[in-house]
């Protein structure tokens, strides 16, 4: 549990980060609604999980994920232009908070007892439906929608761990895999422009 | 109860069909993000539904929802031309899938004892949420907001229901009788291109 | 309880007004649509309050709510053009909502013990979220990132609130002062055409 909460604030603030700057980029906002919308991109996935749970939404009783997101877009407000390159190089935020949220969010439908092929899915919500949500404010097509593979390396990763967790792998070790999957079949995507067969050809 | 959990089981598979064949169509994307928006359209309806009325998000205690989704996405897959086809003639899944969503979403809302005003408003956002959501997603405007007749249909149904059941008529025939309703408003709208009259005219 | 009561009823009605004025402008759609987006718009906000809040939805079980739109619309039907009027030059019905919103939600955070950082947020969210779907529904950006004060006066208003609250001023002139102020920001952030700076200049 300890290791898990010290996990969603470090997501919370990465995508804080992640969150502003893109709210920047995308919408030329004033800092309200850059704040507004990483706030919405930091907590919406985790909210969306826990309401689909039917538990008590995590920021609300506990308002150092609000200082997380916080403390977030001050950092990058401060350290704007090397924040942004860092994001654009190495999509660094954001492919830490994915790979953070989905073990979280998969270990937290797990612990209530959820289907083993419920509790993939609840993990890759908590890591794209706050991107999604702000994303469908910013009248954008959201990502997951897009060429990258983005929802599907969090999904694999969740499998990844889910495999683990039943051959009864150590839950540290499972963790640094399972979220090391994540990363690199992200960054691997991106590298290469791999991308998943179309449903149909047009 | 038996028999409304078998319409919400063919329901969430009419509507696994109609979304991924939807979600080809308007994204021409890849298939995992055909199978996600399928997901949502299938299942999004019943989880608003669930969410307004406080009680467990029905699908993810019961995994046999997951499947029937899964299922329509690769009949979807397998027999594609076929499929399209029928949906384009005949709105066929679309259409059975409102039909019976209207009617499990109203009888949920008032085996919980949901004020007969309110009852049909949740059996026509089971039915309609899932397309909107959709819609949402891909940055169109929803289908209830054009000049179909769509959402008023299962509107309509419901409210023959709440009427025929206030009358104490058999279950079974009420069911029949206000699906059809809703079948019929649809087909007939589509066939004679009927209309609603606009709230005011520009 | 009774007053705030009162309050919610009032600016549900106020929001069922504003809302199908904007849906019938933005959409020019038939009453069907325009009915569907004013109900949206007009509980969405406390709808999104209680699901974050994890208590019942308040128009589920209280059916005057229903009863308050629906007068709205009838009225906004009814003198479509003094109302159009009034709406336009003085933002009248808007305004005097997220007020009343904005209040009710937060001291409803606060009676169920919410911390005093995350209360404000709720009464923001009551007052602004059912704009938001109604935007997110028609396909635009929500007003709350345009450069429009809206959201912001809303959370200044709640701000106020909690420190006269603090301070144990009496709650019938905390409302009054909190509420007023709302009403004056928003006022004077059309009228002088004010915006909040930038996150960062592009």
């Amino acid at each position: 549990m300890e290791i898990q909460y010290f996990f969603e604030l470090f997501g919370t603030l990465f995508f804080g980060i992640s969150g502003a700057l893109a709210a920047d980029e995308k919408s030329g906002n004033d800092w309200f609604g850059v704040t507004f919308i990483a706030f919405l991109t930091s907590i919406g996935g985790g909210t969306v999980r826990d309401i689909l749970l039917s538990v008590e939404i995590m920021w609300i009783k506990d308002v150092n994920l609000i200082y997380a997101v916080a403390i977030g877009v001050i950092l990058a407000a401060i350290f704007y232009k090397p924040l942004l390159k860092l994001r654009k190089t190495f999509m660094l935020f954001d492919t830490l908070g994915i790979a953070l949220f989905t073990i979280v969010g998969l270990e937290k439908a797990l612990n209530l007892g959820i289907h083993p092929v419920i509790a993939p899915v609840m993990g890759m919500f908590t890591a794209v439906f706050g991107s999604i949500i702000r994303d469908m404010m910013l009248n954008e097509v959201p990502i997951i929608f897009k060429k990258e593979i983005y929802a599907f390396a969090c999904l694999c990763g969740a499998v990844i761990y889910m495999v683990l967790w039943k051959l009864d792998i150590d839950r540290n070790i499972n963790f640094f895999v399972a979220g090391g999957a994540i990363v690199a079949i992200r960054l691997a995507a991106i590298k290469y422009n791999l991308s998943l067969p179309k449903f149909k050809s047009h």
